[in-house]
């Protein structure tokens, strides 16, 4: 099986300097939602055609085993798939033709045409089609109750009777990579745009195309940022829904958002206004409280999180860990029943077992160059409004007296101190106010 | 008047580990919305119905005065309500029969039920009936103008012109205890489930029952967590609606979230994105700004609070006081026109009228074991990035300067240094990027 | 051109002590959308009519060149129109009647309201009328094709075909101001309230009056809060698909919320859960993450805010400069590529280009009396949980060590170190929980 994504659209309606196929779909690029299902089907090929920006298409797929090929000039979605031809040389199995810009079409639905390809009665083509709640321009698909199709046709060419059917074509075809070629060779441009359309070749002289169907949400396309923002609110309820059917309590599911990979375990209850970036686990039992942000963070069994805790990349929160309000936690581990619970930066750490970190704790892991490791044991307490200079080591059990700046490693079960002497100048304030509220007057 | 909750459904579908009943709607468990409306009402003797479960159920309500008996094995509703008999023993008053995951019944449906109950016609039990959107699969009731039910019958069993009523039938009733078990012993368990059905006392030969109808909104019942988060929203919204209609402007109502007993009062602005826990009380005059979290505290008049503000339980915020960014108060009370901020953990403290807590401060309230207390003076001004070690006391009109730990007690009007002398070393800080430059290069 | 903004009622619905017309949308009195409206039609006089409240209003448009008449008693619309013909003494131009709490009708709709004044046929008045969905209780409008008016009638007088017609009165109205007050001479009270209707004077014999549609949503009144929070959803809606039709991705739209005056470049990424206060001008390029917070500031290309980044009024934010999570910045400004990333406060500061500020960095701006200046040269690094008190220089390059407290300037290229020696107590940490333990033990 092979597949060829066309993505050669300009994509004027998004105003962006981005190319259309790389704005994203819950924290993934909309190219990359396809990619990700197709490797799920075991897709041997992938063919990717562009047309302006290549490059930024190019460094987004990397990796992925994509060849791309430009479209240039562009005339038409014809045109566009024949550019893969060379691509495909040697290939002979079924080819799938999707749209970078129709981001949540379901593993499923592409089965099921290859499915419906390879049945005894061989359809040249299979063409997938939906129903739209209003069907307005989009091209018609007369077809019978096998869904042999009998006609498709452009809606401005359509007759009353036609448009009066609902059933629409999405675009998406699945073809033999033996037969396609051939047949795209076979349709011209004779037509207002000069343009090689794609769907052409369901009408040429020869063997029947078939249709299947499929819900109008999966076919969604993208062609401007209303729409992004109306394929990610629909991912995103469908995902909320997906995420309480399996055990989680989402209090106002409209006011969480999650990434294409969160993951999330069971009693798991996630407060009104959290984000999940990508990359996140979450185990069964955890709290995650209001105002949390979170990406690339795993957060172990019965764990408190938030308000306002923000979990980074390599953040491990270990079981009934408490991590709390203007917290930040970037590439660090808490132990089992460790708290850091107010204002703190943990950065480049590790934070023993029921260690309790004070308020304002800062780990000072950057020196404009390079970054260090704290190492706290467990059991240690941190004082509040501590600075840990980074390399360090804080023993188990130490503990750190408030306001410190621990700049040496600090032996287990030790007190260490960094402070000077507390100094008290008697009335100093009194007179201070006086001053100032004489200068104050004398200005106004 | 005695009550009894059902709560013996499994719950499967909520794939919890938490009893069903124990969910929260505005952060309270459904069976605790259900004993507060009819503690409002006076009810006489509560008896809960479980199956599993009965510790949480238990440990949820000690002190409410219930009755808890347990229905096993589990033989259908009215099986349920027969386990209730030796608790109502010697009890001859009225018995509203209620379900716990139907918990937004109101006080008035219910009084309204016990009224029809007594009136002159004395019908056999009252029904508690209701039209949905969609009338589905629930069961129809039959009734004439009076309310008195010819035929309530179960939807499988209905004939299509029984399907086309639009009364349905939400399971609650309202029966005389004198009656209720004498009923009960009356019905069968010749059904598909062999099952004891409670609305079968309905249709027993003998006196008739009456129905009354309440808002679908009301009986709204809940069998998972999708159902629960649907609950909450309608929730919210009636919530919502009465705060404006008081006088609270919610500039964007859908992002705000109340608890049960949240208490508004009178010009109060709660701007976008606003979370209310338990026990929150809002004078007068009030600006809430947006991202604040809020939870059992009180806050007085004419003080604004945030944006980014956590007030936890046991703040007290005085009158024009001012709580900012990225501070957490907790059991701490702020005197009039005192402000805190940004950047600050305000714990275990009070703070005299008019005092300025410079950014960052930090009451160091833990030693790890116990919890000490800060005392700030009227006028006193904390400066930035403070650490105030408790027990300690800082007297009026005091000043801290920036950077200090504070472990004595400071003077009334005196000022107060902890603070090493400031040391420079010329031309280090070149000499360390030559140095790091150097080193990066070379790795790299 | 003069306007005549009726702002008399009452608003007791609105239950507050702040007039209803200086209740805000997207951050700006309803009355100040209307001013703001018509000063950019360039509207020669302006006049409001107010009841109580004068105050208010008069301070909310000092410096607008408003006129403010007073009724009282009030006795109707015509009766507050009236009130204006002494400030309008000697104008002879066209006039429009707006409301105070109508305030979403644009200036293009004014226009063509003047534009059909002026039309040949010479309309003795012009009513704007609309279709709303539910034409209730609304006064109806029988015009013919050319929009000339047979008929206007208060609902409770119509006849049932009347009622029929969904055209309906929205209250607005131009008039010619040499007829304006000569018709409000004409009409009666004779009604059952005993008022004097501005309508009325459509009917008043003589030339004919002519009707122009526009929305139901641009006529959208507020006289409760339920109805204030419609008409920010409506205009938050509005703004948001403007925002994304001109090349901003707001990834959840419905939880961004946008000031009047908020302005966004192209291929800007708001992250959900984010608020612009007034004031907020953003490049091209920059991304505001998730729970941010903007207000009075200009982010430059390619910066990068948040989350939980609070920009006051007066931060300017250089390209490509990043501030991060719990960080406020207020009347200062970051170089290019400087970075605040985490729980700072940067108050009257100037910060150069490619500086560091580490985490809980404070700048210490205020005394209790005057606010200070800091200054942070380029490419300087400040080290975590500093404290800078101005006013303070830190030089170009310079280093500011961990948990300083910086009060005297430190040369360019210097390292700067405010800090005690750190002592260690071995064994202190066991022994002090031995003791702790023991007490707990005790206590308990």
């Amino acid at each position: 099986m092979a597949v060829i994504i066309l993505a050669a659209g300009q994509g004027t309606r998004m105003k962006s300097g981005l190319h259309k196929v790389l704005h994203t779909i819950a924290g993934r690029p909309m190219l990359m939602h396809l990619l990700a299902t197709v490797e799920a089907l075991g897709v041997e090929r992938k063919v990717v055609v562009v047309g302006a920006g290549r490059e930024q298409v190019e460094a987004a797929v990397a990796g992925h085993g994509v060849d791309i090929v430009v479209q240039a000039p562009q005339l038409g979605t014809g045109h566009a798939v024949a550019q893969a031809h060379d691509a495909l040389a040697g290939f002979a199995g079924d080819v799938l033709i999707l749209y970078g810009d129709v981001p949540l079409v379901r593993a499923e639905t592409m089965r099921a045409m290859i499915e419906r390809l390879n049945m005894g009665d061989a359809p040249r083509s299979v063409v997938l089609g939906f129903r739209p709640d209003d069907a307005a321009a989009y091209g018609r698909i007369i077809a019978d109750a096998q869904g042999l199709i009998g006609k498709m046709v452009e809606f401005k060419d359509a007759c009353a009777e036609e448009r009066a059917v609902t059933l629409c074509n999405s675009g998406l075809m699945a073809v033999r990579a033996t037969d396609l070629f051939i047949l795209l060779d076979q349709i011209n441009n004779d037509n207002a745009a000069g343009e090689y359309y794609l769907p052409d070749i369901v009408m040429l002289p020869g063997s029947q195309s078939a249709v299947i169907e499929t819900d109008a949400d999966e076919v969604a396309g993208v062609n401007s940022r209303i729409e992004l923002a109306a394929v990610e609110a629909r991912w995103q309820a469908r995902r909320r829904d997906e995420a309480m059917r399996e055990g989680a309590t989402l209090i106002a599911p409209e006011t969480v958002f999650f990434a294409h990979d969160t993951v999330l375990g069971r009693d798991v209850v996630v407060e009104p206004h959290v984000v999940f970036g990508p990359g996140v686990v979450i185990e069964d039992g955890v709290t995650i409280h209001s105002f949390s942000h979170l990406e690339g963070a795993v957060v172990h069994m019965g764990a408190q999180i938030g308000p306002y805790a923000r979990l980074r990349p390599g953040a491990d929160i270990g079981k009934k860990a408490r991590v709390g309000n203007f917290v930040e936690i970037k590439k660090a581990s808490l132990g089992e029943g460790a708290k850091a619970n107010h204002l703190s930066y943990i950065g480049d750490a590790s934070v023993g077992a029921g260690a309790n970190i004070g308020a304002g704790t800062i780990t000072c892991n950057y020196d404009g160059f390079l970054k260090y490791k704290t190492e706290i044991g467990a059991g240690a307490f941190i004082g509040s409004n501590s600075a840990l200079v980074a390399p360090v080591k804080i023993g188990d059990g130490a503990i750190i007296g408030a306001g410190s700046v621990v700049t040496q490693d600090v032996a287990a079960d030790a007190l260490a101190l960094v402070r000077a002497p507390q100094q008290e100048k008697p009335g100093w304030a009194a007179r201070f106010r006086q001053i100032m509220t004489a200068r104050k007057a004398t200005k106004s």
